[in-house]
């Protein structure tokens, strides 16, 4: 009989990745994962960058480099969120990740002892919150509404409650709400930061894929006391098979996060972050980006209006200007985990709400995806779930 | 000012990492490193095998996968650790990971509680020693003589310490020592941990680049009772820059593993272990590793040799059968860290001994390594190191 580590207590098989085994059948609809379509992966390009750093530095590529990452890559990120999101920063504030996964693994590592608490907005996104629960920290939820976070609420708790060592924020096309921050609220969010100090991890891995309204300046943008963490990803604008992605921080997190990064796996693949680093110095990303938006926006209203079509009027659900999630709310007694497996034996996918709010409940809300299937399959999907939801509103 | 967690009072910056830093500088000769000689990576191959992936399933290699891997790679692991290592494993025992680095977290994550005891060879591999240290414990160094770890002092040491949670051993061409346990200890050892029933991580990254004697079963061929975590990786096999290691492990712990991959990562690059899933089916990784080993030899002979001819007599030091390194020790009187300094402004880089050490101490002894220098560099290496040691001795 082997003994585990306490922290094992917590720790639970996420609804997405088992979800996403089942979904594996050919057959099945999902609206589950969070995937970007695969049909729009350059994948020409990456070939073409991939053989060029192969013919001028491939043994550099394939063997170990430096911790932090690739130095010419560090040095186009810093480059790439100065001009997209506002952000004043140099190579050296720039940490590659091997997924913002990781990122997320390493922060709770830097920040968060046993029984500290984390904020997050209510609901997030539940690979955050299985990726700090390896730290034993108490969540609390800060209340939403149409709008993100509110303000008013996050101050109230930060006033009331103590050892809060870390805030987890999704302002851009949230996971999984799919709801944008507007500009006031972000201004007040750093007013009230720089009122408490505590540590933000700003996570944005949609923010490029806005298909509707202004872009937003980054939260880091207005960060004058070191305070946010910036995190982003090469899976959402490029393909996650490279698992790339980066933090943006102040050098004092930077020199601990780079302890971090060489206990836990020395540094990030070599290979994969010159192959990128090529790619971006060859080709347009935003060229890239641009084929995708319309893309997306095409699927999300596709999805959008089908349910208006199908589903019954008391559910209830968000129309976001980017990313690639809506978030459906039912009736309260309604339980989306039941609905899931009636949902499966009529093939089509989708992820149960609870998993996204860190102390649970809430089982009247599910997540869908529409990024990652075809017309066809989004109003069929579509239909059989509203075929599943009107079983259950009975 | 910012609150980090408990946990970060205890890390420190690597030795290596450190000094790699500086060793990129090209004038300088580097026995730092454990860094495989790049002029034999297969690099044509590798473009080769990447090019049908891209051919073949482009758009599966850049999307997400599953948690544990590949799983054609894991079959190609678990078929290639039977016949090499003598280990019954199927694909479901074998967990893909970014590197034995990140093994090496995932495992004091799942094992440890701070104050918990870890036992590891004295010395033992540094990179280790800073993996587990983020979760806390206490190390117990189990003694060592020419031939590894000492038995009977693990005997005793397991009977009268109490809360040792994991043990971490290099049987094959020990990091740091380059000494090689054989086939009666291997025995020893498992009756040992059956008695106590305490699970083992088995490091063995270079077992397969033996270059004199014949090969050893690894210990998890011989575990019974599922107390052995096996760790290899194509690092040292075929090329570091990709980040692919594995662990075998029983059912039980790959459960727990596969959450933590799952909270941790999310998953290794599928681009990455596809490519050399591909590779394994094209060409033959045995014939690759045929053409290191006489390299590796005649490297490590003409270090050994030229120390022989220069080394002061009190310097001491092993004759490895493979791997990558050979171990100094001088007279105890000696500190290897004002060595390394005096030796970097002759332009020569090493490790020295104590970061080796999880509780320090053992300032007098140093790490070579000699698979990543030319001839010339070796021997010019050597002599300029041998000066420099001259000088200390006076």
């Amino acid at each position: 009989m082997l003994k585990f580590a306490d922290r094992m207590d917590g720790m639970r098989a996420s609804d997405i990745r088992e979800i996403l085994k089942v979904t594996a059948q050919p057959d099945v609809i999902s609206f589950a994962g969070g995937l970007p379509a695969p049909e729009l992966f350059p994948v020409e390009d990456i070939r073409t960058a991939f053989n060029a750093v192969m013919d001028e530095q491939g043994r550099t590529a394939l063997q170990y480099g430096e911790t932090e990452g690739w130095y010419h890559l560090r040095e186009q990120i810093a480059d790439r969120i100065g001009k997209k999101n506002g952000i004043k920063a140099k190579a050296e504030n720039i940490l590659v990740t091997a997924g913002s996964q990781q990122g997320l693994d390493f922060c709770g590592k830097l920040f968060l002892n046993p029984g500290d608490v984390v904020l997050m907005e209510s609901p997030s996104y539940l690979g955050a919150i299985n990726a700090f629960n390896a730290y034993q920290p108490n969540f609390v939820e800060v209340p939403t509404d149409g709008d993100g976070l509110i303000m008013e609420e996050l101050d109230r708790i930060l006033a009331t409650t103590e050892n809060v060592k870390l805030i987890y924020v999704i302002p851009d096309f949230q996971n999984p709400s799919g709801r944008t921050w507007p500009m006031e609220r972000r201004k007040q969010f750093m007013e009230i930061i720089n009122k408490y100090e505590i540590p933000v991890v700003e996570d944005n891995p949609y923010g490029e894929l806005r298909f509707k309204g202004e872009a937003m300046p980054a939260l880091k943008s207005m960060d004058t006391k070191g305070l946010v963490m910036y995190f982003s990803t090469f899976s959402k604008i490029l393909t996650p098979g490279f698992r790339l992605a980066w933090i943006c921080a102040s050098p004092e997190i930077m020199e601990k996060l780079s302890l971090i990064t060489q206990a836990a796996v020395l540094q990030t693949s070599t290979l994969n972050m010159m192959v990128v680093s090529k790619y971006l110095d060859m080709f347009d990303v935003d060229e890239h980006i641009e084929a995708i938006r319309p893309i997306y926006k095409h699927r999300c209203e596709l999805m959008i209006n089908t349910m208006r079509e199908t589903f019954p009027e008391e559910v209830k659900f968000t129309d976001p200007d980017g990313g690639l999630f809506t978030w459906v709310e039912m009736p309260e007694y309604v339980n989306t985990r039941d609905l899931a497996l009636k949902a499966l034996e009529q093939k089509v996918a989708f992820v149960p709400g609870s998993g996204f709010f860190p102390n649970g409940g809430n089982e009247h809300c599910m997540r869908l995806n529409y990024s990652n299937s075809t017309d066809e399959k989004l109003v069929d999907g579509v239909r059989r779930l509203a075929g599943v939801i009107k079983e259950a509103l009975k």
